[in-house]
């Protein structure tokens, strides 16, 4: 195995399980914090891995390896076992987000500049497909089928790329409206939904239909006539399936917006501390937690699913920018970047259970999300 | 680390991921073989487990313990990287199944004799809670927020078992119905469903409530005034949610049912090769397979979620008896029995993949559980 920039912290390779791991990222030192959930703590970190603003990252299916997204446009997969960097790439001028195929043998990778998509080999992280758009490209999801689905900024389309044969076969779906910004797959596998930055609205996708096309939906979301100052438009991701419902941040607004899930109207609205940037429901979907952005991200609002009510309020510090929960929703860990934290939360009783020292903390990503259809 | 009847197939421990290993059950010997996905091989055996007919197993949250109960009463903790007993107790004379609390610190188990649910640590197997019933225990579920909820087969009653404080919380449901003789929880831990050996229907539970009550559901679901002959009583586990339904093998009849998941009313049913045994939603729930009882139980049928329509039919061998699928659905792995292995399909394709032998395999169970509620 090659470690072309490694940075153990650890002199041998521990022998460990990996279902209760996780990594957090620490955008301003270009470093990954390698967790335990099981303990609560900081078991090791990853250096190396460039510009980590804005980075996301996906895992193996063995969930040792974790390929991580950065700005500047490097791919780097990096062993969570042995703390290593296993390989790193540059692969691109800019990029925005990245994906894992069902399968594991694929990560691609949405570019800005140049535009388009880059599929590599998860071993070796060679290139296997090159998909130029003419485009700034957003919005790029795993589906089944060794697929991928992204969004093209300029040209108002998505694309389908079907990578389970030979050469990968493109699919086009144009007119989906002006400036998709960021999108989403639900983790049926089923519905894609990007959001429009240039209009107001959005568009849905029906992957299993047999003619895929795209259809309005919520055609009153978005800044409005009004343009409002819209601090930062939420991700997308941040969407959250609570039973029968979606629950999206509300852009520009203080407030988050419940749609049912299966006609994707808008059923009811929640008034909320600020501008919600992510809206993550606890496994099973009886609540929902939500974080603001500046200047009112210091708070973290708990909303009930069912009666669409605020529960509990909770104010971890300085500028909360992520929160995830583990796989059967007993815990909540929240980035708190600038007191340098990461909480740990009791999410049945609010209690805080600890605390982790991280730089400038970002994403939190746990192992489990490489059970998982687009995650 | 206790291994009081070890049997390494390995001399030294290796270093591994486990988010993409398993264990198949070999009924007749009372061993276990554990399997890694990627290499779609056999990497061991674990042996001296008991009786493990209609055995089944948990994952402890790191995915790197199995809790497993027999039949014979005994609960035993293996270690799937060390490929060993850790600990193995006979806590009763006869016992049918068994969860792990969502935060992974209890395992319950439900006895048949003396009855009741007896509850353990899982780091020490010390027994920490005894709830006798006076009743044989079936349909034992985990629930989230350290809860357990199971049914009275000779009493008619649900109870929920609280254990997130210092003494268990009993809450009891009476009514039920006649002879509930197996319980299923929803992957978003809010409805309890149990099945009715003495009486046509089935019971649901709203774990969401306030006040949580039984209601009747599908009035004619059962073996109805004919008392058709049922060849084996179909596990409530092998119902599975595909979209917005259910889809649940009808008793002693050629058919699955299908039910609307809001609203719990039937829908549709498909005419079958057999008396369906599991009905597995592929994840993402486009597809559904299906296996059948003796005699007809050398045949997978595949249905669509959506058309309610068989589009493919295998015949693996003789007595195929269960199915797993790899998290995301890309493959799925079949058990056959009376052909001393394990059978790898590609989902999509239906491609075979590869066989691993195994000695009267019966349940196969990938370390993905580990993440889920109710599994």
């Amino acid at each position: 195995m090659l470690a072309l920039a490694a940075a153990p912290v650890r002199a041998e390779t521990p022998c460990c399980a990996t279902g209760d791991l996780g990594l957090i990222v620490e955008r301003a030192t270009g470093s990954l914090v390698v967790v335990d959930q099981s303990e609560r703590a900081a078991i090791g970190r990853i250096e190396g891995l460039g510009d980590l603003s804005h980075a996301s990252l996906v895992y193996s299916p063995d969930e040792r390896y974790a390929f991580v997204f950065g700005r500047d446009g490097g791919l780097t997969k990096v062993d969570i076992l042995a703390q290593t960097v296993v390989k790193r790439v540059v692969q691109a001028g800019n990029s925005i987000g990245g994906a894992i195929s069902d399968d594991g043998r694929l990560v691609a990778v949405s570019n800005y500049e140049p535009g388009g998509v880059r599929v590599f080999d998860t071993d070796t992280l060679d290139m296997v497909a090159d998909i130029p758009t003419g485009s700034k490209t957003v919005g790029l999801v795993d589906a089944p089928g060794r697929r991928f689905v992204f969004s093209l900024w300029d040209a108002g389309e998505t694309w389908i790329a079907d990578l389970s044969g030979p050469m990968p076969k493109i699919t086009k779906l144009t007119g989906i409206g002006t400036n998709p910004y960021d999108g989403l797959i639900t983790g049926d596998g089923r519905t894609y939904i990007a959001g429009l930055f240039g209009e107001d609205g959005l568009v849905r996708i029906d992957l299993w239909a047999e003619e895929p096309e795209p259809r309005r939906i919520l055609p009153h979301y978005g800044r409005g006539r009004e343009k409002l100052p819209v601090y930062k438009m939420p991700h997308l991701e941040g969407w959250a399936l609570a039973g029968d419902q979606f629950v999206l941040p509300a852009v520009g607004q203080h407030e988050v917006l419940w749609m049912d899930a299966r006609d994707f109207r808008e059923v009811a609205r929640t008034p909320t501390h600020g501008q919600p940037v992510f809206a993550m429901a606890r496994p099973g979907g009886r609540q929902v937690w939500v974080n603001f952005a500046h200047p009112l991200n210091d708070t973290i609002q708990v909303i009930d699913s069912q009666s669409h009510e605020i529960v509990h309020e909770l104010k971890p510090g300085p500028a909360v920018l992520h929160m995830e929960f583990t796989a059967r929703g007993t815990e909540v860990w929240v980035s708190v970047r600038d007191a340098d934290r990461v909480d740990v939360y009791d999410a049945a009783t609010f209690e805080k259970l600890g605390e982790i020292a991280a730089k400038s903390p970002s994403g939190i990503f746990f192992t489990a999300r490489a059970h998982k259809i687009g995650l």
